[in-house]
């Protein structure tokens, strides 16, 4: 049973109707969130985008056939309901924005009838993930998941607001574009027209904008989605949206500064937060140094103290062995934490060994002074001494040690700061901490491909004070690129790109690639550098992410309408999918025999 | 030779420099659009997005080395200058918004040099189009081009901005996504996760919107890449933009109602075009009767006259015999155009059959009240007087007719009646003439497949009016379906979507498909619908083609950034492009046999 909707128009959404409505008579529309019977009366919570209102219906108001009607109403039947507003007679209810007034119906049409759902329409579901993404339809009814999407909506519509105030122009780039070998792995999809030609779907629209700086746009900018064919860890997905920003005839100080405004204008204007200006700012070197990490969450301290000097002539070999192989040894104190359990401490070794350390040493200073630790033995009391007061450790502290090649103390550090902060609850997602992380290296050493690759990407400028080094020592080489960092997390980063024909030869002789590799790979835009080239610099937003933070969520799938699973599947619409053979016929592409037997061997099974 | 802006920050675009900022010195950058030497001074207009601007140097400020790296200035070269504005002294340009003033170097800086492009950069350029899309990013520097992408910005803010003013969301819908064999050819994207399965890119979000209605959204909106990939024709892209609408709780006044404010803010604030509202509607039904068309141009008159009754007794076997198949005969009367001379005539004729005519008969009357006609011979002097009134000819009009079935007649007259309006040049540009075009049928019979297609989609309500004929003559059931024309071409259309299981279950019925079959297809939404289903309508539009006549251009590649040609590829890029073996390795897929000799054929040629 369905009726129409035909001769009622919706006057009021839900929470739209308040107090200064009492007397009038409005025609609400939405779902039935739960019906209650008492005494004569029917009470039913009606839902909405916007919220709930309670509606009232006495036979007396609405007939005999009307309240018939009204009592067969079951959760998520979709009603209109027009009614007369009034103050609540019963006890007002202080959770709800309309909970001082309700609607006495006089009439009731169910526009659509609903079977009960798999799992309850509700705050905070405890559902099973997987029931709720085959289900997202009715996992987006839910208010909390509602509420995000509004929020990516208003975060979207800030972003563009600002940008076009500040003179940038929206400019769409292709989908279907060229498939470039460096990078990530492409989406490749089968050009008809030209069988065996393949476009490829875009991983950033770098190029693209980079090119529109040549062509004088001036200031672009897209939110727009891009493409990855990778493992999907927790946070990522094969699609994701961007807000992509580049602007000409500016450096670094002239990105920060527009950026910072628009950041500060979203988190004011979205979720209430100031965001003090200038960000923070700090060298890559330095957040290594103190953090162990280039995205460091600066919501806490336990800073890594570097204490190589301090046991470089201990009897310590695990720390004195590091040294002589050049690399390093560091601590954090773990403050107040020096009574954790040896089961604990053990845990913590654990979790270091899976980010390549060898082992932890630990040292914890017992509340009258003296020291439990897993090296006391190969050192003196006073070496012993020294250290703790290098780590200004105190009576109940709890001091961790890394000694290893630079790249893994870091490593190691960085996570277990993190995990040790996690343990202690010390990561409030009320508390927004930004971080600019500046002066990246350029380069990195890649020991799988015997050569150095790119960093940020081959286009990124080198620091003008290092351009001698290119020659000499390109590891040592810093870009100007930058991240933003908000509470450890990487939601943003760019950089000034190079302009000049003759450092982006040097940079390409650097990464290995002979002009023809050069022109092979990147030529439309070597080939557009030739006609006049402003300075240009752009940003990237992880727009997924940044809204995950913003609403205090742990998954980006819980602020993407239809998202796919670890497989890159979506449990809604089962894609991908089987397809038509001719539609492969067409295309001038056969799946490969071993994946067609592998297939029909599942099948038997 | 490439300077570093290093130290400059650039005040002005170039013509938001003024007169009123006279005395001041200020730091433009941009592109040298071209260099005149004069005497002891040399003049180069400078050029950015905002427009040009006059820069004078003199030895006398810039000193010698200044003046005599001012005097290599080529063409396309981008500088920094830093300078004092000064009224200019010589000739003001009235053409020129910053005709009036001139900057006087005391600093230049040559950030980029240029070889010289392979065209002009210049207004109207009369380069082959192929030329200008490969080299696109020097295209796209042409002040035309840049005007109509910053246009293009422009009409997605302000969409943007009202629809968010109206209480839409903006939500975005997944790209890789489900094929399913119903409308046009998919694209395709293989998975790697799972080979042999498929990804299709959208050619609409339509299922995923009306999911959103399910869900409670209430009004979303998107602006948003979708893919068809059909054989291109001149006003079609392999990918193109919609913007997309859909509301819940409405019908189709009011989805028109808000389309309709829309229109005038874009149109307003755009392009400084008031719209009427309400907008004109008129149904299907009469737009074919007067136009031959479902999206007539109303720009000018020409309107179709049926005939039928007037010549079903004469004596031209032509008109008879149509008659008599069930067809009908109407006429158009090109008014004023009674001399044409035969030639272009047989050129109409010729027109005519290329849209299914078997002839065309013509009647012109001469300046003295005699005709001259090609079926004169077969009718009455009165028989003809008749016809003439019929068709209010007079001295001088030419009246052109059609007999054949109502099918063929409309595509003859409706095209006819537009070819000769564009030999006439009726049809201005700057004349904004919008139309509803209302009550679609709902189904269109195809002999192909030998069954009744959806016209719209499978989802679209039939009027409540018809419902039963869908039993009975379901050719004859109307449609609660709409676009919005604007000079002859459809901008936009949509429909209030059926949200009934027992109309949906019938409408799937009445197109042949099995229960089994919808499932297949359309499951999921299917599912969604036995939750509980708001009454919803959308629309969506072409933004392409919309901003293509904001733009008063003939091609929507003058409107995208980085369009493909007709056969789908891209100059500039060259993709689609072959790709490595180990990509398609990892996909599971192979290139068909066929397709690889036949490409090893024609290397060999």
């Amino acid at each position: 049973m369905a009726e129409s909707m035909r001769g009622l128009s919706r006057t009021h959404r839900c929470t739209e109707v308040s107090k200064a409505n009492i007397g009038e008579t409005v025609t609400v529309m939405g779902w039935v969130q739960k019906r209650r019977n008492l005494g004569s009366l029917i009470f039913v919570d009606l839902r909405d985008r916007s919220g709930l209102l309670q509606i009232v219906f006495d036979e007396n108001d609405i007939g005999t056939d009307g309240f018939d009607k009204a009592g067969k109403l079951r959760s998520e039947f979709v009603i209109a309901v027009v009614g007369k507003v009034e103050a609540r007679s019963g006890a007002v209810n202080e959770n709800m924005a309309t909970g001082g007034i309700e609607i006495r119906a006089t009439e009731l049409r169910v526009l659509s009838e609903a079977e009960t759902p798999p799992f309850p329409i509700e705050e905070e579901s405890n559902t099973k993930e997987d029931l709720r993404l085959k289900y997202r339809y009715l996992d987006l009814r839910r208010p909390d998941l509602q509420r995000n999407l509004i929020m990516r909506s208003n975060v979207a519509t800030l972003t563009r607001q600002f940008l076009a105030e500040e003179g940038f122009l929206e400019i769409e780039t292709p989908m279907l574009t060229k498939s470039t070998p460096e990078g990530a792995r492409d989406y490749l999809v089968p050009s008809r027209v030209h069988p065996g030609n393949f476009y490829a779907l875009p991983q950033s629209p770098q190029l693209f904008k980079q090119l529109l700086m040549c062509s004088g746009y001036d200031r672009y900018f897209q939110i727009v989605k891009c493409f990855r064919d990778e493992d999907l860890r927790a946070d990522r997905q094969p699609e994701f949206t961007q807000i992509d920003i580049e602007l000409s005839f500016v450096d670094v100080d002239d990105v920060i500064a527009v950026n910072e405004r628009l950041l500060q204008k979203m988190f004011k204007e979205t979720i209430g937060i100031d965001v003090q200006l200038p960000i923070r700012r700090m060298t890559y070197a330095e957040a290594m140094d103190r953090f162990g990490s280039d995205k460091p969450d600066l919501r806490f301290g336990m800073e890594l103290k570097n204490v190589s000097d301090v046991v470089k002539d201990c009897g310590f070999a695990v720390f004195t062995g590091a040294l002589e192989k050049g690399g390093s040894v560091r601590g954090i104190n773990a403050d107040g934490q020096g009574a954790m359990p040896r089961k604990k401490i053990d845990a913590l070794v654990e979790f270091a060994k899976g980010f390549g350390a060898k082992g932890l040493a630990y040292l914890a200073i017992n509340e009258d002074g003296t020291y439990k630790s897993s090296f006391a033995k190969f050192m003196t009391e006073e070496q012993l001494d020294t250290l703790v007061t290098a780590m200004q450790g105190k009576p109940g502290d709890l001091l961790l040690f890394a000694a290893d090649e630079d790249d893994i103390v870091f490593d190691v550090l960085g996570n277990l700061r993190l995990e040790i902060a996690r343990s202690l609850d010390l990561l409030d997602k009320n508390v927004y901490n930004f971080l600019w992380v500046t002066e990246f290296p350029l380069l990195e050493y890649s020991k799988e491909q015997g050569r150095y690759v790119a960093k940020h990407h081959p286009f990124t400028m080198p620091m003008e004070e290092d351009l001698d080094l290119l020659d000499t020592e390109p590891g040592k080489v810093r870009a100007k690129a930058y991240d933003i960092v908000l509470n450890g997390t990487e939601i943003g980063g760019g950089s000034v790109r190079i302009f000049q024909n003759h450092i982006q030869e040097k940079m390409f002789e650097v990464l290995g690639f002979s002009k023809e590799d050069a022109y092979d790979r990147f030529g439309f835009l070597l080939n557009a550098f030739k006609y006049g080239v402003p300075p240009h610099a752009g940003l990237a937003y992880g727009l997924d992410r940044l809204v995950m933070l913003m609403a205090k969520e742990d998954s980006i799938r819980d602020v993407i309408a239809f998202p796919k699973v670890k497989d890159a599947s979506c449990l809604m619409t089962d894609a991908p999918n089987i397809v038509e053979e001719k539609q492969l016929e067409e295309l001038g592409i056969e799946i490969s025999e071993e994946v067609v037997e592998a297939a029909a061997e599942s099948t038997e099974e």
